[in-house]
């Protein structure tokens, strides 16, 4: 038997879509092996009008009219920081589930937002935020659980490694920016994407999971000046240039930075291509953890709000088995 | 205010004293974090005698004094079938959680013993069991949750990867598989891991995990009669000998296989070093996921065990709030 699970949808955009898409086509399996049955009962989009295969009926424009149709979970995949935000915690506090894929509000909320959730007793989940398809908010969160991490070193931003590995193909940066804009990957003004703070966010909660102690400062620093002379230079030295975002210990806490750097082509992250994204982690116990795959994209990105879902179904079900 | 979390241990080698170094080392961790203080309150050992560091008032020879001890959990890391398979069920079936690293038993009696754990709502948990520091079995099982995967290809035996890479650096398959000994990761007959059969255990249960299709056929071949020549004349061409296990879909259900491959030194296998391991997740919506890590030895075998213990916590802290 499997359950119905009543499901609000905030924000129709690449994720979103993603998640329509692959939510029908996983639909039989989540049935069989999950035993939950997800229905989207509310969609809120910015404009009105007709979506292929979508149901005109559970479209809204209200963001109002979404949050409080009556469901059993809400996905927030419209990004941004004041509505997204307010909805969000307007959802936790009547202890609804809440699953994001918001790296900008949960860079600078989610201590609060976990807090309100814990109160509450509701589910947030946030695995889309960081990686798109690499469950690193999983693995740092709980597969990681019994060990101290010592340091993180990543590649976390597709754009930036989009446009970096095209111009070791030969493009311009202007040429490879156009590309990565024309392949859906860069925003017509891709600025939070290649001056690192789009980066800088991402290991921001990334080391608010692995660390114990605070952030004490985040530095970053832009790929906008890397010439194909550069990036030519460095592979002529057998080395690659990559934007790597590190978070590791200092004196009273974490240390945040960003930036161009050249790795060593022998280096795990050297061999990420185009959006790839992937992330080293290393502790005393495990020495070196390598995760590496698709950081981006509708698919990638909707299989981990997909993943959610389904946590935050079993642990609805495991507690109402015990009540 | 911390828990205390009462924990028996069957096994007492190279896994359960690395359990017992991190739980130490952890310890106000796990108190300040994850709110459980865990007591080691029985430890079963095949022959007495003294241990550094362990109070010999919990150590016992005897396997019905061990599981009968109340505890919260039991972690079985003794190995081999019969014993601690009748030790498993006995916990299993009053209800009480368990934590295994038992692969051959795990290959031969997953399905059963997750029905029983099922049934009476007992934690199973079984991270520890393949790859060790490589949270495989937690990404197949809940990261993946929402996607098809269409293949696994892994390097998870890492005694062979360790003799294939020692060979590489000169020694002949007798020397190499002489330093494994040494090493502590090949057994004194290291014929589970040189003839694939531990390889094949292995990815049978993460076929299992990842497929919900039966296994229809399991084909292993050894790595024994591997030469120096076969190792250089491989690497002269660009590539490189490793002993990979591969699942895939075929007519009717899923294939396993193991056997000696070469494959280009710019596989995401191939930059493997020693008794490293690692998996290759194929899915239409995830692309490719890699994972690699230490796959063999005490501590991160050890991180895996103490994460199901954090995760198994967590579980009950759940159902107590609801009910």
């Amino acid at each position: 038997v499997s359950r119905a699970l009543r499901v609000v949808l905030l924000g129709c955009g690449t994720v979103g879509r993603g998640f329509l898409e692959l939510l029908e086509r996983e639909r039989p399996r989540l049935i069989r092996r999950h035993g939950i049955d997800p229905q989207v009962v509310r969609i809120l989009v910015r404009r009105p009008g007709l979506r292929d295969g979508i149901d005109p009926a559970v479209v809204t424009t209200s963001p109002l009219d979404a949050i409080d149709t009556p469901a059993d979970i809400v996905l927030e995949l419209m990004g941004g920081l004041h509505t997204a935000g307010a909805l969000i915690r307007r959802a936790l506090v009547r202890g609804q589930s809440v699953v994001t894929a918001n790296k900008a509000l949960l860079a600078t909320a989610a201590d609060e937002l976990a807090a309100l959730a814990s109160k509450k007793g509701a589910f947030l989940g946030f695995e889309a935020a960081v990686c798109g398809g690499v469950p690193i908010i999983r693995t740092l969160r709980d597969s990681l659980a019994g060990v101290s991490i010592t340091s993180l070193e990543g590649v976390v931003n597709g754009t930036c490694n989009y446009i970096l590995t095209r111009m070791e193909r030969g493009s311009s940066y202007v040429e490879a920016v156009q590309a990565a804009r024309e392949c859906g990957f860069a925003e017509a003004d891709p600025s939070m994407d290649v001056s690192g703070e789009d980066a800088a966010q991402k290991m921001t909660i990334l080391s608010r999971l692995a660390f114990d102690e605070p952030i004490r400062r985040v530095e970053r620093s832009g790929i906008e000046r890397v010439t194909r002379a550069d990036v030519a230079a460095t592979r002529a030295g057998g080395s690659v240039l990559r934007q790597v975002a590190v978070a590791q210990r200092v004196a009273g806490g974490i240390s945040v930075s960003v930036g161009l750097r050249s790795i060593s082509g022998t280096h795990p992250l050297a061999r990420l291509d185009g959006e790839e994204n992937g992330v080293i982690i290393r502790g005393e116990a495990i020495g070196e953890l390598v995760l590496t795959g698709r950081g981006a994209g509708s698919l990638p990105t909707a299989s981990a709000v997909l993943a959610d879902v389904i946590a935050c179904a079993g642990e609805r079900e495991g507690r109402k088995a015990a009540a």
